[in-house]
């Protein structure tokens, strides 16, 4: 069960990724919350496991990371959740494909990701990804910033959907950033990284946004298998035994207050099956079609 | 008066730069909103001139631009806009305003803005102007972001700011765009300058983002002066007479069902006073710094 906290002061878009809902059910749903805590996830139908069926709420939080989206999940789909994968067909689904292949075996191989990763290495691993994670929704929802200015064309609906996917990234890394400070090394590492990929990422992005969006779309594929790992180990009793979740994640994700790391990898778990969802989806668009997962679509993908 | 559509489904965040509201009157008001029609502006007490002091809505759009804050003004607010000039007294708001008057009256000369413009020629400007508008915004949220992950540090409520006043200029761009489609010479110029813009604003506000903010504030106020010379133009009987205000523009302002030319350019006036007020005031801020605009902020500067 979720709590959500007396800061929520009023409800906005249904998500990123939510359920075909009519307008008449929408409206009631907004005025429940404005106006009082909203109702119990419980009362929903259970959903199915993709695409992810959160309503997002937004919150009025205390000005340090304003106008965040707040994931909004249902207990059913949290714990429904499993790896999936989208058989690749086109050549940039492939091309795609293969390039997180190699990434992954070589940044597996370089950070020692096995079987019996310590507490430590696995925040090492998850802070590092997720200081990268944050960077492609930033560069796409600029990308097409710049591209409706210069072309005077709408955009479609793209850039918010991108938007709050590198935000959502950015929190994830601010939370687990509140489990570890890394080291001077790691810090160099970090800033090494982004200046690589935000410029390969950039470039790659001008050239082909539908091979990026598959490259994306394949990656959360593989952070999604991580995290299912990572909630084994947790169920097994070897990771974060009954530790709680950092409070930027209880206000984060509206979690009750005694929520533990698993609560939280759980989230973030769900929040990585979304991104892989919607970026495949727009990875098979064209690129002046209407993003599905906007504000006010009717029916999603 | 204005209007607000039946696609309003609830109210979000108040705005980029909202008056001092205590709680209760919030939910009370995003109650009503959420429920039947907002209240008339009219109920309002006056405002202040500036810092503009809407609160912004958040519409249901059909999906084609999702996710917008849309501003909302009073109409006492709106006509109360006046140019202001705030006194530059460090070296970076020197900087800032001499790169800015420069900037214009080499513009102004090429362009050969003055007295008698046409209704073609205003268009023109505001068409190329804005499509240079929407970039600082972008980029100045897009390096906060990239900062946020490779610091690991809070952003501290500037990124949704300095997003929005990115959107809010492409809306007014592509409200221009309804009036005017460019041909192949001027595209060609947008292309360019925005290519020499981008790339000159991102190594400036890596170097100093506050000489950015104390630019585009001084900017803003040229913008300012530039809207309410049209609007004089505009009740002398010289342009746009009684010519309605394209769809888009209701709908993003909602703005009433027949409102003309001149209701438009008041809120694009509004919107412009707002972004002078808000980037002087981030340019007098240290980097690390709460945003004072952010959403849940409980008083303005
Ligand atoms: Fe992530
Ligand atoms: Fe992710
Ligand atoms: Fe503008
Ligand atoms: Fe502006």
């Amino acid at each position: 069960t979720r709590q959500v906290s007396d800061k929520v002061l009023h409800v906005i878009d249904y998500s990123n990724c939510a359920p075909a809902l009519d307008r008449a059910n929408l409206l009631r749903r907004f005025a429940t919350v404005a106006t009082e805590a909203p109702q119990s996830q419980k009362t929903l139908p259970p959903q199915p496991v993709a695409p992810q069926p959160g309503l997002k709420l937004r919150i009025s939080s205390d000005a340090f990371e304003s106008g965040l989206s707040h994931p909004n999940y249902s207990d059913v789909y949290l714990d429904g959740v499993r790896p999936t994968h989208l058989k690749p067909e086109k050549l940039y689904q492939h091309v795609g494909l293969r390039t997180i292949q190699v990434a992954r075996w070589m940044f597996d191989y370089l950070t020692g990701y096995g079987p019996d990763m310590t507490e430590v290495q696995w925040l090492q691993r998850m802070i590092f990804l997720e200081t990268v994670a944050g960077v492609p929704g930033m560069v796409a929802g600029m990308l097409r910033h710049l591209k409706s200015l210069r072309t005077m064309q709408r955009d479609q609906g793209w850039i918010h959907t991108l938007l709050e996917e590198a935000e959502n990234e950015r929190m994830h890394l601010l939370t687990f950033f509140e489990l570890r400070k890394p080291g001077p090394l790691f810090r160099a590492s970090v800033i090494a990284a982004q200046g690589v990929f935000f410029n390969a990422y950039f470039l790659a992005y001008l050239l082909s946004p539908r091979t990026c969006h598959a490259f994306i779309g394949f990656l959360e594929e593989e952070a999604v298998k991580t995290y299912t790992h990572a909630l084994e180990e947790i169920d097994a009793g070897r990771l974060w035994k009954d530790m709680p979740a950092p409070a930027i994640a209880v206000q984060y994700w509206g979690l009750q207050q005694d929520a533990t790391m698993r609560e939280l990898i759980l989230a973030v778990r769900a929040d990585e099956a979304c991104h892989a969802h919607v970026n495949h989806t727009l990875s098979k668009l064209k690129a002046d079609e209407v993003n599905p997962f906007a504000t006010g679509a009717s029916q999603l993908p």
